[in-house]
């Protein structure tokens, strides 16, 4: 929950909110002129009393001179300091540092809020929630999973259904000239129905912003992290990604569907159970409780395991996808529901794939063949590692030339209009229709007689040969890897025969495919990459298999070049995205090779073990080039010497428990970069306590809260006897009796429903509220029933390490810093750990 | 790193450590008086000063009388309360009380120590180490995996080899007989096999200990969750355990090897990179860094995953395994190395079982036939959801009955000596003979030629019939199930044939085998229920759908039992278990039946669901009953409404930074249940802040390094000069300078190897350890060193709920919880949490 939730759906504009979350650079005091000139009108000019309020008393300007009295904290992050590596400590991951300005736009991204709010109204709510309630609610989030499940699958099955419509349209007439000797003809049909496409995909990128274009893992990743990335899960972004990904599809480039299927999935489980719509002011209240952050986390990671699961028939591949790939936070719970997803998302897609019909045939895409007796020699695990010694270096290969390639793209096309980047889709959807079809062209047709099968092995389909220009009875072994789907194509390399295609050929199409899917890749249109690095890896498989049955031309039973090309497929998948068991079972799943899962597994580790010597995913680097601050689940091992402190924010601003609006009001506007206060005890305060202090630590408080608390003008006459949580007798500990833990009653027109909904809704800016002068300059808010009594911190002594796994564990937005008296002395969040 | 890691290895007997954490009922302060009777002589009888330190300020005495001035304080847990339940509010799970005599058991097993102890020697160690250190230290980590996967590749090995040549001479020398007509004969030749393996699988149990008998996997699953279970993760316990395993799985019984492998896996994966001795006092220096229970918690979760991938052929279902049933903890790092070793166990074991042969073939255990065609119909998804059902319903009867039966069992043979349980075993190993001979001495033949496959399907091994009385040509059904190995039962139920068996042979047996495996679960040898279950769900499945098949005569295609009967596994499996993911991929690995996902996942995930209404899984409900404090990832519905306060110890014994030696060897001895102990600031120390209190927390610091402290003599003469941490400028923060923060320098004697590698050995009880009564009187120890600096706490306004999940999440041990001024109030501990 927090003020970012207005964000959420269609527009993002309101300058009011558009804030990251403690910034760098923009300490809260200095900026103390120009905010009380900017204040709106109707607040008028309140000195700012307390910069940063744990520097009031005495003691503390004693003997803290270094956290407050400066304008900027010496700091590791900031610039040049005297340790060790010159490249400053923070914002290095990997072997990138970040400039300031990509430092400026990382700030930009605000964060989520996962933490439960644990205040005293929500205590309150479930003190009278039953067990009825607590199935209802568990019901209900297996009944958005099961609506998540038919939502992909249902897309799935339309993207799918779509394309094959346009392809085969493409291909047979396009052949029909072919074959009847008009080249030209046949080139030009097939090329202009790829650039309509291509060019209508890239088209419908720009009114609906670049956030569609792409894959959208990073989004998801980045957002399941705990990055609220704009616009990356809404409706609009939703359709736009939609028809984009069957108009790309369709295109004739290197592209897959899958990515693209993930942020679909991920943004359909994100809409699903947050159903709303502002432009219609309509909030129903079905589902309420799961309009929070935490929830709609957990329906992204169910909807994008589901949209792999649809996407690759393989709903157990979702969930580990799900796993081990997209999420940062799991939990068993949601393993269930995921894998639940999962099954519904296969089964709605293939159900309706295969027209309903009543019996179920063998529906895998890439059905492998399966042997009845020998499957391979121990020796050609060798042979197996080899390759996925091969995929580790050409999938870092390509990490490393996408990730210059988009570096620099991004830097062109900031110049120019947004146009020009459909005019590089046209550029590219034409090299790639020339290159394609001209390498079809320049290849000598084959005998379909002389190729060959394995005895032993059951081919689940026939071969489709492709003629292209050849005459009855021969085929161009190219054409059927140019001149054809990219699934048609995976599934000649996939199939089980011996002597289908030339060395040449294969040479020759490994590199055409390598080079167009690197340029292909960035381009604004929905594209993702599975399988294109597929079928680069199965041919670079074939060829590694069509070598070794060369040299070893005498082996008896001879080698099969087949389990080489299905071996290839998954080593590359490992290089360039490094996942291990869930792309290990998507492969089996895909292919049904559960036979030949040995190698498979071997080529995978081996794959992800070389790539990780030169570079990190591809998914990592577009996300350090895109600026997304995500947290890895292990901390950077160079700031194993550094402490808490040393990145922590000292600007901190506190609230009194109580506090006047006036005071909220000016925070809320001056701090416009902060998205928590921490909530402390007023010095001199009804606590009788004479060892009570200023700056002593009580709850966290979000923007978000105090907006809803000023708009519902929950206002309290003056400043009521603060109760002394410490005095109380034995039996009065509990939340249930009448004399509560600490319990101060909330203001009867507020509580845990009405402050949930809310929080889900948009709120108007603070000048538009309608609250009056006197309001302003009199009245009192008491923060106390509000605030978040169960959150996490930090002692000062705690070193960066242990900071970072508490933080990174516990899925925390601000994490205060206190020093053994329990003061704020600092606070850290997502940016500071970076 | 604990005082517990003295008990790891061979003895656990010292009663100086045999305790709990921080336990219920004994009240520190109560036992004063006995304590300073019970201390040895070298101490002389230091009078206790303060019974919690906390309570000693003037202040706090005003402020909080009700937390220390009782012998107990009123707790939800303790007995009776106003309460909403009358079953007291703590100790429920599920729908089972403990009683006091169970909690007192509960209260005997101590707990694991997962946090890293981040404190000032650890970081001057890691201020000196290098890049290259840590890239040593991850590499040892897979070093160890690899050893881990050969050794439990090694062992399923030897375990499958033995038990192959026992069953192959047992029904071989039997069928000698048994086929001319010597049924008498016959039978006995193989129920005296039967005898002698089973009665010498259960008398190894007697001098290894109960721990080596049953599955384990509660034992796993209990130390995995941070319960150290005595004796469960040593040496002995292996050897027992593989000998029991390879005899009991040789008697005859219905019982599977696939639990004590993981068992067994566990222990190799503990046992390696611990590698000492303490007979032989043998400590070597290799692999030091992994002597701490995080690492080696990571080291045992590889191990089982590996024994699951060794056992099955299934290394992917193995990861899945280690991560959704055994693991409490996981991280992505762990999913690779687990991956990796789980690769290399299914690969060993393969190897060595092929006999080292060039060629690879077929070695699925249970393949399942391959269909080219046809699989089933949409309509009998319905089906198959039916038979999810019966699973659910079956596998939560068959946890009842269990769980009643233990239950008894324990009460029975509790008041008898062991070798009644012998007794036992011996009993329903003739039970066991006696029906399983009968039921196939009673059923008549069937031609062999009247069994019928489907036209499309590739069955992948021929079909062995068993003859048992009858004439060639001829077979006995019931004896193909009951008078056969596990495996080629489930072979010959898997196999893709109808009319193989007739309905009456499939209802007795199914019967038979379900009463059987229940009786037999629970005896004293080493036994699993994952086969016998399968076994089971076969049986019943491929009866459903021979009625299917019966009822729908006219069905073109037929229907096809087998499917069934791989569904009915399945089934069965999720209905004891509670697995969904792990067991989907198992099945799928162990059968390469990836045609039937579908159907094996929808009654997997309806087979749990059923399950689920009715009771947990048969390891939930065995570590109840064995009383491990297991703490689930999600905190107890029913303690919604109560804060930290309310479970919380208050009896926290607490010690200065700078503590006199008389005053720790006090507390070491006479808090004799307490592992950890909060440091607190002193009163009037050098610390000249006015406003600094007595209680105010500094960190904690554990039992086990207080007596490292005291046998090295870390003591100093007197207290020196306490260093203000709050006076340094401000380039002073950082760990890496001169000037560090807050920096204590450690005695030279000691530093972290030397307190790492201490921790990982045995120690003298304090009375043995001659130190002098005037080092006893005059000297101290400075704990600030030693304490951890990164301690979690939780602040006394927590809710259980978020503090629970912080606990849980963090995987803490002890938890402090302090109030508003950083005051130490209370600590929780597991059982606190139960």
């Amino acid at each position: 929950m927090g003020n970012q939730r207005y964000q959420n759906h269609e527009d993002i504009g309101d300058s009011d909110y558009n804030s990251g979350d403690y910034n760098d650079g923009n300490p809260f005091g200095e900026n103390n002129n120009n905010n009380n000139n900017s204040n709106s009108n109707s607040l008028g000019g309140h000195s700012y009393s307390r910069s940063s309020s744990v520097g009031t008393t005495k003691h503390e300007t004693l003997q803290m001179p270094d956290y407050y009295d400066e304008t900027e904290v010496i700091r590791p992050s900031h610039g040049s300091n005297s340790y060790g590596k010159k490249s400053g400590i923070t914002h290095v991951r990997g072997k990138h540092t970040f400039t300031e300005q990509e430092k400026e736009k990382m700030s930009q991204f605000e964060s989520l809020d996962f933490p439960v709010i644990d205040n005293q109204i929500y205590r309150d709510f479930h003190k009278k929630s039953t067990r009825l309630n607590h199935i209802l609610r568990t019901f209900g989030k297996w009944a958005i999973c099961f609506m998540i499940g038919v939502g992909v699958g249902l897309i799935a099955y339309i993207v799918k259904q779509s394309v094959e419509f346009v392809q085969d349209f493409k291909f047979h007439s396009s052949e029909k000239y072919t074959q009847n000797g008009g080249k030209v003809i046949g080139f030009f049909v097939y090329y202009s129905i790829n650039v309509l496409f291509g060019v209508l995909a890239s088209l419908i990128i720009i009114p609906v912003g670049q956030i569609a274009s792409g894959s959208g893992i990073p989004e998801v990743k980045g957002y399941l992290n705990g990055i609220r990335i704009p616009h990356s899960m809404n409706v609009r972004t939703l359709i736009g990604k939609t028809i984009s990904l069957i108009l790309a599809y369709s295109s004739g480039l290197i592209l897959g569907p899958e990515g693209p299927m993930i942020h679909i999935g991920s943004m359909i489980g994100g809409a699903i159970g947050q159903v709303k719509s502002k432009t219609l002011k309509w909030y129903p209240k079905i589902f309420w409780r799961y309009h929070n952050d935490r929830d709609r986390r957990d329906f992204i990671s169910t909807g994008a395991a589901a949209g792999v699961a649809a996407a690759f028939g393989a709903p157990i591949g979702g969930v580990l996808f799900g796993f081990e790939e997209a999420s940062s936070f799991w939990s068993r719970q949601l393993t269930w529901r995921t894998f639940f997803a999962c099954l519904i998302a296969t089964f709605t897609t293939n159900i309706i794939l295969q027209g309903f019909q009543v019996q179920v045939h063998d529906y895998g895409v890439l059905t492998f063949g399966f042997s009845q007796e020998y499957l391979y020699r121990y020796v050609e695990l060798l042979a197996f590692a080899a390759v996925g010694v091969l995929g580790g270096l050409f999938g870092a290969f390509f990490v490393y030339l996408n990730a210059r390639l988009s570096r620099w793209r991004t830097e062109f096309f900031s110049r120019l209009p947004i146009y020009t980047k459909t005019i590089e889709v046209f550029i590219i959807i034409t090299l790639t229709s020339v290159v394609l079809f001209t390498s079809a062209g320049l290849t000598g047709c084959r005998n379909e007689a002389d190729v060959t099968y394995p005895i032993d092995t059951i081919t689940a389909q026939n071969i489709t040969f492709v003629r292209f220009f050849c005459p009855e009875g021969q085929y161009n072994d190219m054409a059927g890897l140019s001149f054809n789907t990219l699934d048609a194509s995976l599934r000649l390399l996939y199939s089980r025969s011996a002597n289908l295609f030339s060395i040449q050929t294969l040479i020759v199409f490994t590199v055409i495919s390598f080079i167009l899917t690197t340029i292909t890749s960035g381009i604004m249109l929905s594209s993702g990459l599975f399988i294109p690095m597929m079928l680069i890896g199965a041919s670079l498989g074939r060829l590694a298999g069509q070598f070794g049955a060369l040299m070893f031309k005498h082996a008896n039973p001879p080698i099969d070049p087949s389990i080489y090309a299905m071996v290839g497929s998954s080593a590359m998948m490992a290089g360039f995205s490094r996942m291990t068991i869930s792309l290990a079972i998507i492969i089996v799943e895909l292919t049904e090779g559960t036979q030949y899962m040995l190698p498979v597994i071997l080529s995978v580790m081996i794959a992800k073990w070389v790539g990780d010597i030169f570079n990190e995913s591809i998914y990592e680097h577009l996300m350090e080039q895109k600026c997304y601050p995500f947290l890895p689940t292990q901390p950077p091992q160079s700031m194993l010497r550094f402490g808490i402190t040393d990145v922590m924010k000292t600007d901190v601003v506190t609230l009194y428990e109580v506090e006047r609006v006036s005071r909220i009001i000016e925070v809320l506007q001056a701090a416009d970069k902060h998205a928590g206060f921490p909530v402390i005890e007023k010095h001199g305060s009804a606590n009788k306590d004479a060892y009570s202090e200023d700056g002593i630590y009580c709850g966290m408080i979000l923007r978000s809260q105090l907006t809803i608390l000023l708009n519902y003008k929950i206002f309290c006459q003056e400043q009521p006897h603060i109760q002394n949580t410490y005095q109380r007798g034995k039996n009065q500990r509990r939340w249930g009796k009448a004399t509560d833990y600490g319990h101060i009653p909330a203001d009867g027109r507020m509580n845990y429903q009405i402050m949930t909904q809310a929080l889900a809704r948009h709120f108007p800016p603070i000048s538009e509220m309608n609250i009056t002068r006197e309001e302003i300059e009199t009245m009192y808010i008491d923060l106390r029933p509000y605030m978040n009594l169960s959150s996490v911190v930090a002692n000062e002594t705690f070193s960066f390490q242990e900071g970072y796994q508490l933080f990174r564990t516990m899925g925390l937005r601000h994490m205060p810093v206190v020093n053994k008296r329990n003061e704020v002395v600092g606070i850290v969040t997502r940016k500071d750990l970076l």
